[in-house]
């Protein structure tokens, strides 16, 4: 069994395998080394003693003494005599900024940044991945470098199947699932077959769905509409309202409002399929993290017929892994399989294998145990954070996913908040600009996916007073 | 440096690095326990003497006779006294019948089959790939593991541009290369920027695109028509005087043909896209195989504002990895892009920057090296085999790729031939089939990617006798 090492912080897991090779020695020098290039050790980082590092992993304190004194001979490590042991600086042979400027132009926040949409990419599975490519190019068959099935390969479709009815109560067989470059492509071929099938009209979540999802229905040749969401999810009277015969929404974890859709409301929106021959597209993109109580089950295991579920590992493991799967009616899969044969004749095959072979191993289990604890603990402390400077405001949405919502006071001007916290250093992000229709109330979105602890008690910190009195003053009076 | 051993054939190659973790023992070990795991070595064949072994690889005796023992101690390998070391029956876990069911319903070849298309499985780079996917997991910033450039990630990119201008003699910047899932993907998304820019109608060579790319150009909405190839390439009057503003040509060596597009057509056809405001698809498809001489540099090399360039490492490395990429002239780039984004935000980032990894550090060149004199000696075979069996059938095609084309008799029925073939457990492939018009003379495409050289000996030996004399003396006689 594998032991484990999580650092002071989520920042530094070091998994030591007693039974791999190479020696325990190598596996630890190994990983330092990596995490001191990539960047997830920071120059001048302190590390744990070699007495603390060999109890927390067991093994000899002489081992980890060793693996230190090699590391600093190659210059990855310093240590001045009886001081501690620190990472070299400049040993990261990639810099890795952080934040780390993803898009060209977002500003840099010094303090903490809120934003959303991205896991904790420094909780990237990297020994699991390498681990399982490795198996997989040792165990595969030949035939597991050709062409594969373009829906996918058998096995990782009958283990997805297998897992989705476990975690997700899905009704589903392999023969079901669809094999996709990561959610995008899964959605793409689903508003094709769905076109294909004479669908004109996509309704989607106001707030929800990003200008990509606008821009995938017009490429299918769809039109697209929003349907308000209320704290019980989507309005499924004003739906029946609209003329759309398709909707797409995000039944256990209302994106961005965080709210789950109520009981009742799925069932109403099962029967508006029925009634209409309808077809619901249920994102079902952070199902995994519920940090209070088992998810709710996928609106798919009620109403496999009516219901196209699609499914991504970007949260769970890494979006550049670009693994997504949809689950199609029977009536839908012909024409979806059409569209993957078309698109790219079947996603990268020994990745397929490799995410089989986590799942299967148990890893891929241990892996979402390790980082929800952690996402759990974030938003412990957003929402402590909030309580202690913003005691005033509302926080809603699911202990769930990666972000909260901040209900500001009446009259709050989110653009101006957003901006002065901008300059304090802190990244923050208004619903406003995720809404079709002017919102009824000023609310933040406050993601801590990609947000450390201490940056989230900083952040909201360093705009407690944005927060706590700005508002309630002004809130009377009308801008110019 | 590596050291390699290829055994009595091409079905095992054991790399063994004298500076790579794990050792030399675990090195030899993990490798020939693979091989049997995978079916690379069958139950009951006999592996070379400890002496032979050691010798080939440079290791000590003591050291192959050490690895011998533990796989019999593990149950992977037999031995009697006094006699060879086998592999154990029934070792491998997964079954890998040769040759492989690709396709349901395929007929099986027990003595050869010369089908096309796809590379040897067998010599699929398991380790390398294993080996550069666990140095990006090491070293790669954790930026990597986000969502990356639609475009690909930017250092393979380069990486790309940089290699294919060495041996391709393209011209392009890594600016202009987008990776791809599979050629399949970039032809898919230069068709649809071709269909935007307001392109209609895709000529392709005849014979030559197989019913998936006819049925890609339709899915973006073009229709599709056919242009002769004689023994200079595309017909380039044929094109002219149809309507077509694109074309998709294999200039390195032509599919099926096998010839090169000649260096006065490649002028007429560059005169004729500048001519008409056209745009030149190059399929560059395995143009890393030559054998006799180094591959004519590509066409995008002489007319870059003219010519998509396709290319993939589904023959050179495997198809499995789903890796393609184009490289487009300015005035596609912007709808690729839009493309590439709405189709899938991206392919997989961790393949790319492992492809990437392969290129730089000298594997992927050889590799190409190691293969490449595995098939120049497949295709030998073939023609030593042709010469002493059918010495009066004339055989076409460059020294390169992975088939050839045999030109059978006037008045020969291909489809007789092939199917008296199949009787005999060989599979024959018959050129009518890939051409819209009927061909003016029967031919058979022999492929020997996938046929190993004893299979290309046997194969054509056992249809010797209809090779030679059947068809000469009915010639003549019309068929009824």
């Amino acid at each position: 069994m594998p032991v484990e090492w999580a650092g002071s912080g989520p920042e530094l897991l070091i998994t030591i395998d007693r039974d791999g090779v190479p020696g325990l020695r190598a596996q630890l020098e190994d990983q330092l080394r990596a995490a001191i290039r990539g960047g997830r050790l920071a120059g001048d980082e302190r590390l744990p003693s070699s007495r603390e590092l060999a109890r927390a992993l067991g093994l000899s304190r002489g081992l980890v003494q060793d693996c230190y004194a090699q590391l600093r001979a190659e210059g990855y490590l310093t240590s001045r005599p009886g001081s501690a042991t620190r990472v070299a600086a400049g040993a990261a042979s990639h810099q890795d900024p952080a934040p780390a400027p993803r898009a060209p132009g977002r500003p840099r926040h010094a303090v903490a940044d809120f934003r959303h949409g991205v896991p904790d990419l420094r909780l990237a599975p990297r020994e699991d991945w390498a681990w399982a490519i490795r198996e997989v190019c040792r165990t595969a068959p030949n035939t597991a470098f050709d062409y594969g099935d373009p829906l996918g390969d058998p096995r990782l479709r009958a283990v997805l199947a297998a897992y989705l009815r476990r975690v997700r109560a899905t009704d589903a067989t392999g023969d079901q699932v669809v094999v996709c470059t990561g959610m995008a492509q899964a959605l793409g071929l689903a508003l094709r077959a769905l076109a294909a099938d004479g669908i004109g009209t996509l309704a989607f979540e106001d707030p929800g769905a990003p200008a990509s999802t606008i821009a995938q229905a017009s490429a299918a040749g769809m039109a697209a509409e929003p349907v308000p969401v209320d704290e019980d999810g989507l309005d499924v009277a004003a739906l029946a309202r609209g003329g759309a015969r398709a909707v797409l929404v995000t039944p256990a974890h209302q994106w961005p409002t965080g709210v789950v859709l109520a009981g009742h409301r799925r069932l109403e929106l099962i029967a508006w399929a029925r009634r209409h021959d309808g077809v619901i597209l249920e994102d079902d993109y952070d199902a995994e993290f519920r940090y209070d109580r088992d998810p709710v089950g996928s609106l798919q295991g009620l109403a496999p017929d009516r219901v196209v579920s699609l499914g991504t590992v970007s949260k769970s493991l890494a979006p550049a892994l670009r693994l997504g799967w949809l689950i199609a009616p029977d009536r839908l899969l012909d024409a979806v399989t059409r569209g993957k044969q078309v698109a790219d004749r079947g996603s990268p095959g020994l990745d397929q294998l490799a995410l089989a072979t986590l799942i299967e191993s148990g890893r891929y289990d241990r892996h979402l145990r390790r980082v929800r604890a952690e996402y759990a603990a974030r938003r412990e402390a957003l929402v402590a954070a909030l309580a202690t400077h913003a005691p005033a405001l509302r926080v809603t949405g699911l202990a769930a996913g990666f972000h909260a919502v901040l209900h500001l006071p009446p009259g709050a001007d989110e653009a101006e908040l957003v901006e002065e916290a901008a300059r304090r250093g802190v990244g923050l992000y208004g619903m406003a600009g995720m809404c079709r229709t002017t919102p009824a109330q000023p609310r933040l979105v406050l993601g801590f996916g990609d947000t450390p602890r201490r940056a989230i008690e900083a952040g909201i910190a360093a705009v407690a007073d944005l927060l706590r009195c700005r508002w309630s003053e002004t809130a009377a009076v009308p801008r110019a």
